[in-house]
């Protein structure tokens, strides 16, 4: 069950057998059925999951109910809101799942433990929220600047495997358009190319 | 010279005397008039600059031409492109003085001395990234769901004191609309209240 996420934590750190033990101790492993909701608008997000298996996405759904998909996470990415997160605070996020998913999850009290133990973790955690902050900062730079085409062609180059698992009117969600109109982008594209 | 970072640094983490004077020994005071550079678009970011004095902006530049502020930074802010740094790439911001400014910046080269002799600053770094995500997943949000009057409400009452120290026309260009448009925005705001 631990493999994965050992070898993801081997990429940033590095710790002793019993550090390991440790940190499995603090893990919550979940399974979780396809469309399940890890979080809602206006929760308090009390988890950080490893993906072991399966599709998830977050977003948010404006007052006209449109929704806006912040982030799809497969296997060996970690999913939350972090700043709901760290400063528990209600979250405007939903968090649900795409496909039947198995997660390995660790909440603020565990978190806030592993750090104190395992100074160590500050590293990964940084990196990782680093990373995500290159991602976000992608997407503001991408929704600013670029063409639904662009961000489309995008997401398909950069996200292949992704782009396999999630439906057409989702990717619309993602690069900021309506199903529709993506239908039309796509259309026209193929007609060029 | 260092009294506002150690302040800064004492918010997080705990240092000796000797860790303290070797951190300063990593710093670079830097000294820059109203309008200039510190980073342009294509540059790869080789620095991590806190804010003694003044106001900076960091923005994007889309292909007509339009600016689009990512975030203005004042006294006790950092300012950098943390994904160029971190991954020592090209960038696609512009980060740029709006006042005279006072700095004191840190390299590529030195962070990473810095993370191997005190470990513990792996923890103010973390907190700090999580927060600047937590500002940018709030700027998408509020880009995906609130009027241009919504994200002018909450900059003027999120950010007052920036607020009086930038022009109106860089404020409609940090909520995402030109500045006749929040012109309008704001005469109509005039006429309700």
């Amino acid at each position: 069950m631990y493999e994965a996420i050992d070898r993801f934590v081997a990429k940033y750190i590095a710790l002793t057998e019993e550090e390991l033990a440790f940190f499995h101790s603090l893990l919550k492993h979940r399974k979780l059925k396809k469309k399940s909701f890890l979080l809602q608008e206006g929760e308090i997000c009390d988890f950080e999951a490893f993906v072991l298996k399966g599709c998830i996405r977050s977003y948010y759904i404006d007052k006209d109910g449109v929704e806006t998909i912040l982030l799809f996470a497969v296997e060996d990415w970690w999913v939350s809101d972090l700043t709901s997160f760290a400063e528990q605070k209600p979250s405007h996020l939903f968090i649900e799942t795409i496909e039947d998913c198995e997660l390995l999850s660790i909440d603020f009290k565990n978190k806030s433990l592993l750090f104190q133990k395992i100074p160590a973790f500050e590293r990964m955690f940084r990196l990782l929220v680093q990373r995500a902050l290159g991602v976000l900062q992608q997407r503001f730079y991408a929704s600013v600047s670029q063409t639904a085409e662009e961000r489309y062609l995008q997401f398909m180059e950069k996200y292949p495997l992704i782009a396999q698992r999630v439906p057409q009117h989702q990717i619309a969600r993602y690069i900021g358009v309506s199903p529709e109109f993506l239908s039309k982008v796509r259309s026209t594209m193929y007609k060029k190319h």
